[in-house]
């Protein structure tokens, strides 16, 4: 499995994802589930990825080619982040029907869905879920998050502490925070993470960094977090 | 959906359901998920209940004519706790197939689980989780709860914070704090909550309570919970 999660707050866009991925659970690998896509000051656009590797790997890799080529429609050339989302839900909804058209009765098992999120120079800033058949949802001011993958988990703490006006330095606490409470409980999302911010109308990546599960940071940030919760426990009346 | 979880504890058994069943999101009702059994001195078992309302409804009805009984094989004539989670097991499975073999494709909707926990004189106290087919598993000391229903959301504060040597009171604030977080971030798990305690070696219900929706106590432990996470939040430095 997988945990991705992105906030679309009013300074930026913060993204955050793990980068487990298993077949079974005697076969697991660290894969990397988010791209990221930057023409500095026209565009910046962040994809993460959950579900079927073939289908994620090969829906990414048709994208790039389409970037490469200048003639296609592709999620650079898209004149809006709607229209980068259409062209994601094309891309993954037809790799989905390939794979799945090879596969017979397991077919059910190619589904993927994605994340994207991003601006366009003199455009909003807009974060999408695509489904593995292409459509989409999107983030707005009273459901400011989006997740894939194993998102349970980590809901409580987005549900009480993200809201449009979230800082960015709080955001990263949340999505930190809430992926420490979903690779406690769940094995098969694990460590490396890698966290991508997207500031507002910059048109980059303010920032991009993979936290290692040696990183200091975390590590305190998760130890700080679980002292706090049982602290906070037991500071309940009942 | 549902959320009913049990804590197996050295002082007792915490057991905490909620009562919201629904078909579809405009079909909403308030059904009890927890039957008690008991014979004062002799046994104290409890039973809580997750999935089809016509499997569970017909499978504790079964249990209750058999009870009638003299002569039939029953939870209250089973001669320890680990028979008695085989009665249940039976029971539920046979239902599942009675009722699934009127439904034909839509069979696999016939799907129930039950929690089923208590404590024969001289016997110990165990807890058993009983799934559809009638197999069960049964709560450790490394893993002293199990939940059933919508149980990801209330299950990283259960992992941070219960023991076996976790106190009564404690115990209680834990279930009641892991339901909140449940409540708040699925619409299909419902107030009023069912809570049960069954004290070790009493063979007795020691408490038990319906908690409404509007309980003074459960709504300033719920707003305190909030805000002590939002402090312990505001406290964490990345």
């Amino acid at each position: 499995m997988t945990y991705c999660v992105g906030l679309l707050l009013n300074e930026g866009i913060v993204l955050l994802s793990d980068t487990r991925t298993n077949a079974g659970v005697d076969n697991i690998s660290t894969y990397r589930k988010m791209y990221t896509f930057v023409e500095p000051g026209e565009r910046a656009i962040a994809i993460m990825t959950a579900g079927s590797l073939s289908v994620t790997q090969t829906a990414i890799a048709r994208m790039d080619e389409a970037i490469a080529n200048p003639d296609a429609r592709s999620i650079m050339s898209a004149g809006t982040m709607l229209e980068v989302a259409e062209v994601v839900g094309e891309t993954l909804s037809d790799v989905t029907k390939q794979v799945r058209s090879r596969m017979g009765e397991s077919a059910q098992s190619a589904r993927a869905s994605m994340i994207v999120a991003g601006q366009r120079r003199n455009g909003a800033a807009r974060m999408f879920l695509i489904y593995p058949e292409g459509n989409f949802i999107e983030a707005t001011e009273d459901t400011p998050y989006l997740q894939i993958g194993e998102h349970k988990y980590g809901k409580p703490i987005l549900d009480r502490v993200v809201r449009p006006d979230t800082r960015i330095h709080d955001a990263k606490k949340a999505v930190l925070l809430s992926m420490d409470s979903t690779l406690r409980s769940n094995l098969s999302v694990g460590m490396p993470l890698d966290l991508c911010v997207i500031g507002i109308d910059t048109q980059q990546i303010t920032e991009q960094r993979r936290i290692e599960p040696e990183d200091e940071v975390f590590q305190a940030m998760s130890h700080a977090w679980s002292q706090a919760l049982r602290d906070a426990f037991q500071g309940i009346e009942i």
